[in-house]
């Protein structure tokens, strides 16, 4: 039997996850594949912190990559590191060696990704990035490769496990942001520094790797306007739930004619709603293509085994690759990108007030919304004290650019003390 | 620009779709693959009722296959026919004159889909067939593409639309089987003769085709122990729904070091479960793997666009493969198949039995159940009139031999009327 050595570019949750994996299915893959899949170097930068770890044999642990790029034998590189400057470099020298390469870092292929796609192709060498969307779930693959006979008008994704874990626990146990977000540092769903998930970042490298792929066009985590999950109170999850809603973080990818959109932000979403009902750490990405309709993958959107599922499938996929003879082989086909103005972007809004409790208020508010054109859907008022009252208001679709100066004319009325929050609704 | 040109075997719902879409989506399919796709011929068989059609050009009518197969012009012959023995020569014949094929055929492919591969592969020829499951949803090739670093332990699926239709609007608004078959055929989920759909006979065949490609084992539709969901009333509805359940006919391939066990039958569903909130027409398909952990695809599964969908991305697939030299190359692994004995199957049951209103009955049935070892969950006795009760009983997971052997003595008792429904719970 053919044997194929690979090398991982680190060894934490994925690298760990690609090691056992293979020795738990082995057998199976190389039954598929015709083909011995040996894991001959892991790249690590501290020996001593791994020295103790049970490595299979013949894994060699190395802190130095040119033990890698300038060991023939290895064919696939496997990166799996996660930073972002030197894993480029890393995969760009593969790629000049002619070695292929998987890779699970969504920072970098949200920037990167059509350049090294180019790359990988002028030397011959497969790039592949399953993982870096989703984790577990096909998602990257079947974007290109089953769902391409479709226009895709629309990308909606619960894509962030963190954030998700974070609003369900608000919403099912009533608990507040921060102590949801506590007990997700607890139980290992959130970091240390959680910025990168609860500021909605993580999602929107994700979102902009699938609207590259699913609209074939060259668009990066910059062009994604982002808001995260950190303004979501309880008052905003009760009254979401009351009114039939559930909110989720949403990093949503829409296309028309007359451009892309691409956002990431907290969205009341319908209960019914398949997405609503995505819990937990769990991710789903919801697509609509204009001939499949709604089409939607739901998973475990990380984890090391989930993931190292999808990095060890986009091997096998080298691999089969390899033994045809067409590595480097797939096109793809990029358009011009013409985004939309943000300030375009239509939507109707829950918007919850907190003003004085007294006569003419509602006039006021209600006044600044009709100049701005924008109708109310449904109002709810709640004094909280003899003092302060709550007004929830949830406007008719209107444009960002018009809520958002509606919303600072109301501010500056005399009888409102604080526009709190104002969540889009997103009506799929 | 390459050009290539394909038949349609059959115009009917999916025919014309693939006729639609490329029509719709022509330029962007023909930019990715650098490639023109051509309908030149449509097989029917009565060109009467096709005569007033409008096709676009240069598509040619005909009623003999020779002019498709004679015609070295044609390289991919897409068969959405839907017969058996006429299909399956016609596809034949396209693999020995090295025509690839695509078919949405389920019927033909659930019985004879490995020989067909096979053959194909002898003769360098493609075969796919994504849309003869599930539809539109991408569920074949992830399955063989993306989720096989995986060891497949369990498939469990909504894959019939008529049914899962039904099932639906007896539980949303209260209706009969009878009413809700009826609405259906008005509305053309079902067709005049629903027995295909509601006897469960389609959702067998793709899951028998799910179970080859994710156990990687040669089984058939005949390999499929199956049940519909005629016998399904309202009363059942309503139990399950107070007791958080949903019914769903459900198609399940479980695999452990045992062996296989194929089956389709009705189930009680947790409300939380993604499978419980798959409403009307949709389908899903859940699959659990031992890396990855639990995905579910979902979508329409079936329509002309959305089927098309499916059929012109295996085209595209197709097309790839011809343009880089690869057709025919994909190979597959199956394994020797343990079909387990049926009645070794365990589950927890719902039971539902009509029995005289007389004092010891339920004395009666616990005797005969604990002569079985079957323990009891919960139990429910509702007063119909004076003369007749309704016992529904919630039993523990039990062997599915063990339960129909106590369910023959519990309707012998005098007191036991009848045993109106035994239902699986499946628990995932
Ligand atoms: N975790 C998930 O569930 C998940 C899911 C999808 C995608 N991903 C992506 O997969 C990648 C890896 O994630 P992870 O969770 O496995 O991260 P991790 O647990 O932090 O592991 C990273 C590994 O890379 C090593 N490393 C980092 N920089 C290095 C350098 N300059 N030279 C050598 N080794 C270096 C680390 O070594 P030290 O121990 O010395 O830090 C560690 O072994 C990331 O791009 C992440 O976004 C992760
Ligand atoms: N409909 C869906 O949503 C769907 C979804 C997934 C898979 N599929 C599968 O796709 C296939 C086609 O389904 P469909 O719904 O399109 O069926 P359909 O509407 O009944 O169309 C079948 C077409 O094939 C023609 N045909 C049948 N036998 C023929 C023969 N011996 N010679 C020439 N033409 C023949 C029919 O002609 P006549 O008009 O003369 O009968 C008709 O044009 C089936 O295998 C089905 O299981 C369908």
């Amino acid at each position: 039997m053919r044997n194929v050595s690979i090398a991982l570019l680190g060894c934490g949750t994925v690298g760990k996850g690609v090691i056992d994996l293979l020795a738990m299915n082995g057998p199976l893959i190389e039954e598929q594949l015709k083909t011995k899949i040996t894991i001959k170097w892991v790249l690590i930068r501290d020996l001593q912190k791994y020295e103790s770890m049970d490595l299979p044999e013949p894994i060699m642990l190395t802190t130095n990559f040119d033990d890698i790029i300038n060991d023939d034998d290895v064919e696939i590189v496997v990166e799996v590191m996660g930073s972002a400057d030197f894993a480029k470099e890393c995969i760009e020298e593969c790629f000049k060696r002619k070695k292929s390469v998987v890779s699970a870092n969504k920072d970098l292929i949200a920037d990167y990704g059509i350049p090294l796609l180019k790359l990988s192709q002028e030397h011959n060498a497969d790039f592949q990035f399953e993982a870096s969307v989703a984790g577990g779930i096909p998602i990257v693959r079947p974007m290109y490769s089953s769902l391409n006979s479709n226009i895709i008008e629309e990308i909606i994704g619960i894509m962030n496990g963190t954030t998700n874990y974070i609003l369900s626990n608000m919403t099912e146990k009533g608990m507040s942001y921060e102590d949801a977000l506590e007990e997700a540092k607890e139980k290992g769903y959130a970091e240390a520094d959680p910025t990168n998930d609860v500021s909605g970042y993580d999602a929107a490298r994700k979102i902009a790797i699938l609207a590259t792929l699913g609209f074939h066009s060259a668009v990066t985590f910059n062009d994604v306007t982002v808001e995260g999950i950190e303004n979501i109170t309880q008052e905003d999850i009760r009254h979401a739930t009351e009114m039939g809603y559930v909110i989720k973080l949403l990093a949503i990818a829409r296309q028309d004619d007359d451009g892309i959109s691409l956002n990431v932000h907290p969205s009341f979403i319908r209960k019914g709603h398949p997405l609503a009902n995505v819990g937990g750490a769990y991710n789903a990405v919801f697509v609509r293509g204009n001939c499949v309709g709604d089409v939607m993958m739901y998973g475990q959107g990380a984890g090391s085994l989930p993931t190292a599922s999808a990095v060890v499938s986009d091997v096998m996929n080298v691999i089969l690759h390899f033994n045809i003879n067409i590595t480097g082989q797939r096109e793809f086909v990029w358009h011009e990108v013409k985004l939309k103005n943000q300030s375009s972007i239509c939507a109707p809004y829950y918007l919850r007030m907190v003003v004085n409790n007294a006569p003419g208020v509602l006039a006021g508010i209600s006044r600044v919304l009709a100049d701005y054109n924008i109708s109310i859907r449904s109002l709810l008022q709640k004094d909280e004290t003899t003092e302060i009252a709550e007004i929830v208001i949830l406007i008719d679709s209107s444009s960002d650019g018009l809520v958002k100066e509606s919303l600072q004319k109301i501010e500056s009325l005399s009888c409102v003390r604080k526009v709190a929050n104002a969540i889009r609704v997103i009506e799929v």
